[in-house]
């Protein structure tokens, strides 16, 4: 049986330390493709710790495509082609610790009696802005207007003022194991506006290809810039590389860490795939839309699809809309190396389109740790709502006729509707009693084949008023029992 | 000789209400194109008002366009075709008053002594946050959070919220004559940004018309979307309507109030024959870019091109991170109602670029009057940093050396050279000497001969620290004399 010594985990915990030690083993072959691993509770007695360490571990392993779980069997190594490691035949690099998690008070919960009448919306996936430590922000604004009256007068470069980059740059390489310089990192005022800015850079003869199912809006985006798009099915490990090499694309856009709407995590073996498509040709790369990596529930983040390119070809993406509050609306991208400076000549004109003053107060609020603290706050406040919610499911009649998929992966699930009603139907009758809701099948873009995705509700928490969950389902009952 | 009551004057001021009088009997053709009128000094005797009445009512009126001033001759009624004022035959709507200067007391002065050796940057033209009333703004921005909270949480439409644009709508009502609905108004992340949105609403297959001086950034931003330009050569009247005729244009872009670098606003027999061009042809129209209409700083605020538009061809544009505060990132454009209309169907979808927090705190600012009461503040501050230069210059030998033009219109003016030495010398030798200048010449691109503004340098003050305008002028003497 596989055995590891625990000497050498320095800071790790049990788990992340044995999920390190059983990817190392994968990717190097130790492990070979299709073998099977340990059971967990026979594994976890031989190596002297709890099952829920092996469990964890696995799970994490298995979320990120390095092994599959075949149920009724076991745990067994994932085909990884070894073509696919090289060059450098490194594993993706370890990115550091996950932020610790502090336990912070939640809002009082009583105060929403009165709204029991209003809509409770599951689509939008807005975040309450009074979850936000404004009291802090406006402090901070108070710093950077007194020790930066310069800078704030300056014009700034095009991609954002370099403290914030570097903050954004330090964040990344600490949280997300990214090795970046701050010259990489670009600012902007929401995502929409960065893909326009990536269509100027890259250019509008190119054909981007999209996830389907997918987000409607970021194809109106490309389509509305005149640029050609074409859908690429995906399946339970990603985005179909086989389509994706059928068809003239030169751009893939994705959400590799949790794609909305399927909730689905692209496996390391699809990211291998992905990034050897990218390397095939000069002008292709692949843009990686990370929107809500920092809210994954359970287990560790999934290091990203740029830590492991080796060849400069993934653009990624996140904002600071989602994560922290809509009350600001900055997002980023880092841009491979020659990408930036190629940004730097031929969009370095613009002026960025947020404000010095809003960028120096998010530095410092980055810089100063807030925000890590603010994030774990989320997760924590995110976490609740979704317990709540299955919570109130699992007591509800209604439990017996649905079925959860995704819900650890990022802030919203998968609910599998046992019914015989259309998606149609299922919308309409939540919305008349006052749920908004979607179903993935609104996502689709006519390359995956309907059955596959009927009665599939998207269930998007954020928006949830604590103490709202009870409430929710039972309207749910009364419009679909 | 011209004679009016002055019986139903209303509350405007003697001035105004002699300026309108007599743009009245311009525009119906009472006074006849070339018939001089009357010497101030006689006219105001006849009147009984006072010379310097005479004098801003037929200053108002040149620089609007309805007449000319002939050196040692006096003023001429202008030559405005009959035709261009039908089919409606009305005058301007009017504007309502200019909002009242309230004299509000400026900074300390002192603190600046420090900062002698530091560049003085008359370029970049960016404004002082410090003048910003930031514990106001903070103020609004807890009561925005405390009353809005709701409302901060659902999506927006990705024209702005309905609340700032209602607000934009009635100041553009108030003060500038505009009679438009909340709809018209879309707001955005800066004047580059509205610039692709309107790219993408007016289509990539136009060719946008640009002035000959201009800013190099505005075609910069169309050749990045992939857009075609062209440029129209300026004259002392505006932008030269038989070129534009010439062109295959179907937009074109212009700052008529207040040109940049030039200082010229646009006569209304020139916006007259614009807005007969843009009517020609059903995908014709203008862009009115505005963007310090705010800061003119003597005689009356000029009516916008878009407040004299019949047919819906003008599309206006402003900011407020100019006339505001670098710390928000906000600008706007009116769409003539069919755009409008189009811009929802087309580009609804976008997310607005600026947060909604910031839109209801911005809203609150003007709805409460603090918008009005900040222009007239800065108004004021604007002119003491231009009247305290130009008394540096008046001073100083240099003050033989330059001549001064279009101090009035706007934040910037233009400083006429007297030299033998080359544009390229004038301001390497005061940036030599620690002050960034750049002359009317790196402007031009080709359709205005070279020698009309050779040694023309383009002074832009607004960012000139209180105190400092002794220092700049001598170290324009230790560079240029």
């Amino acid at each position: 049986m596989l055995t590891y010594s625990f000497q050498n985990m320095g800071k790790d915990s049990l788990y992340e330390y044995l999920y390190k030690c059983i990817r190392s083993d994968i990717l190097a072959g130790r492990i070979r493709p299709g073998e099977k691993l340990p059971s967990k509770r026979s594994f976890a007695r031989n190596l002297g710790v709890s099952v829920v360490t092996v469990e964890s571990a696995y799970a994490q392993l298995a979320a990120e495509g390095y092994i599959d779980s075949r149920p009724r069997s076991g745990y067994y190594a994932a085909h990884i082609s070894q073509e696919l490691l090289t060059p450098s035949g490194a594993g993706p690099r370890e990115p550091g610790p996950a932020p610790t998690r502090r336990e912070l008070p939640e809002r009082a919960e009583g105060e929403e009696a009165a709204e029991e009448k209003t809509e409770i919306d599951l689509v939008s996936g807005s975040t309450d802005p009074a979850q936000f430590p404004f009291t802090i922000w406006a402090r901070l604004m108070r710093t950077v207007l007194a020790d930066r009256r310069r800078e704030l007068m300056a014009r700034a470069p095009g991609g954002g003022v370099p403290a914030l980059r570097q903050a954004i740059a330090d964040y990344l390489r600490q949280y997300q194991g990214m090795d970046i310089g701050w010259e990489q990192v670009i600012v902007g005022a929401g995502t929409e506006y960065l893909y326009s800015l990536l269509i100027q850079l890259l250019g509008r003869d190119k054909i981007y290809a999209l996830e389907d199912p997918g987000y409607g809006k970021t194809a109106r985006v490309y389509e509305s810039h005149g640029v050609e798009t074409v859908y690429i099915p995906m399946d339970q490990a990603g985005v179909q590389t086989g389509r994706l090499r059928e068809s003239e694309a030169a751009v893939m856009h994705i959400s590799p860490s949790h794609h909305f709407p399927t909730g689905v995590t692209t496996s390391i073996s699809r990211r291998y795939e992905l990034l050897a498509w990218a390397g095939e040709r000069p002008e292709r790369c692949i843009i990686e839309d990370d929107y809500d990596c920092e809210f994954r529930l359970a287990g560790r983040p999934i290091p990203s699809l740029q830590s492991i390119d080796r060849q400069g070809r993934v653009i990624y993406m996140n904002t600071f809309t989602r994560s922290l509050t809509p009350t600001i609306r900055i997002s980023y991208m880092v841009l491979p190396k020659r990408l930036g400076e190629e940004f730097q000549r031929k969009l370095g004109f613009y002026s960025c389109t947020v404000p010095n003053f809003e960028q120096y107060t998010l530095a410092e609020f980055i810089r100063r740790g807030y925000f890590e603290k603010q994030i774990n706050r989320m997760r924590n406040y995110y976490r609740a709502r979704r317990d709540e919610l299955l919570d109130a499911l699992g007591k509800s009649p209604l439990g017996e006729q649905v079925s959860i998929e995704g819900a650890d992966a990022g802030l919203h699930f998968l609910m599998r509707v046992k019914t015989d009603r259309t998606d149609g139907e299922l919308t309409e009758r939540a919305a008349g009693q006052g749920v908004k809701l979607s179903c993935l099948s609104q996502y689709c873009h006519g390359t995956v084949p309907d059955r596959s995705v009927r009665g599939q509700v998207i269930v998007n928490y954020p928006g949830l008023t604590p103490g709202r969950a009870d409430e929710t389902v039972r309207r749910l009952e009364r419009a679909w029992l």
